[in-house]
């Protein structure tokens, strides 16, 4: 069986979960408390040598690592991710907009909010990461303007990669009150066959 | 004739430039000067509201961002990118490590180095930024221990996008010196079929 090296409370991770639980396919989770340094162990290194969580395990022991390389992986060849060359071609433009326009800034204002102390130094960085990451927003409002989802084909992978922080925006400080298109595309994101919550 | 925009010193616009050179694909470049707000413009930001080089522009007028993503289309059908499911699901995995844990430091170390002056307050990022980029370093050096490219079909998009800013480490305070396997395939890479050296 699948296994997926995964922190519940991770955007990453919930991406994966998301999507397995979509497919209905069975899988093992293996909670693993990056913040508490098990992704530094010389056990969880072995396994992934950049020390970061999620990572899947194909039941012939194949390792893949990266949240996005993982939806692809499994969403290839069912509806998540559509076969025309095209669509693929937005759908990774979307999945690399979400890990270096989109994600540094989102998830990261909501790690130092949510997982670091009132006075921890980290705190300083949020100006400029609210900044940043209200302009990944408005990238995503501007889009959404009149689509359904992120790419023509309809709700796949792209949508799942995004939604995995954005819907949790405001543990990080962001308002999402002036975006009305992101409001709708989460509220139809939600609406999705299979669709779960994150657990934390 | 597909055109690209791009700026010939980022080392995300040279990926695009030495994949066309490679496959042989006639294309158009149009230089922006991104550190010179020309990425910013109404009339860039209508083809691409992230406001990001490259940027490429079919001839049917179809637009697409993100270097990587961008590869990835190029390179589909072509033995830069696998057909093999697993075999691109590895590339993804190290395009989106490239994207996510090397170029944030390596390219970013290179940026404040080499654009901003002396006595720029982001010079303060230094430290940190070659202490991310030596352990991206690390995972790469470690990999590629007995292995020739990133990935076992072979050199790739993989290795173009990961080449990218490797090969110019030295220019954000990187010292190659105790990573042979990185060096070896530097060299390896230059010795491919059409390869070209970045400009500036």
């Amino acid at each position: 069986m699948t296994t997926v090296y995964g922190m519940a409370r991770s955007g990453n991770c919930y991406k994966v979960q998301l999507l397995l639980e979509q497919l209905g396919r069975p899988y093992r989770w293996v909670e693993i408390d990056s913040a508490g340094g098990q992704t530094r162990t010389p056990a969880f290194l072995a396994k992934n040598p950049n020390g970061k969580v999620p990572l899947l395990e194909c039941d012939d022991g194949r390792l893949l690592a990266e949240s996005n390389a993982i939806l692809c992986w499994l969403a290839d060849g069912t509806h998540y991710l559509a076969a025309d060359p095209w669509q693929r071609a937005q759908t990774l433009q979307w999945l690399f907009f979400e890990q270096y326009s989109h994600e540094p800034y989102v998830a990261v204002a909501r790690f130092i909010r949510g997982w670091l102390p009132e006075d921890h130094p980290r705190r300083a960085e949020l100006p400029r990461l609210l900044e940043q990451g209200y302009r990944a927003l408005d990238v995503m409002e501007r889009h959404l303007d009149g689509r359904a989802f992120f790419v023509e084909a309809g709700y796949g992978v792209a949508d799942i990669a995004l939604f995995a922080y954005t819907h949790a925006a405001a543990d990080g400080g962001f308002d999402l009150a002036g975006y009305p298109a992101i409001t709708g595309w989460l509220a139809r994101v939600r609406a999705q066959p299979g669709f779960v919550e994150q657990a934390c």
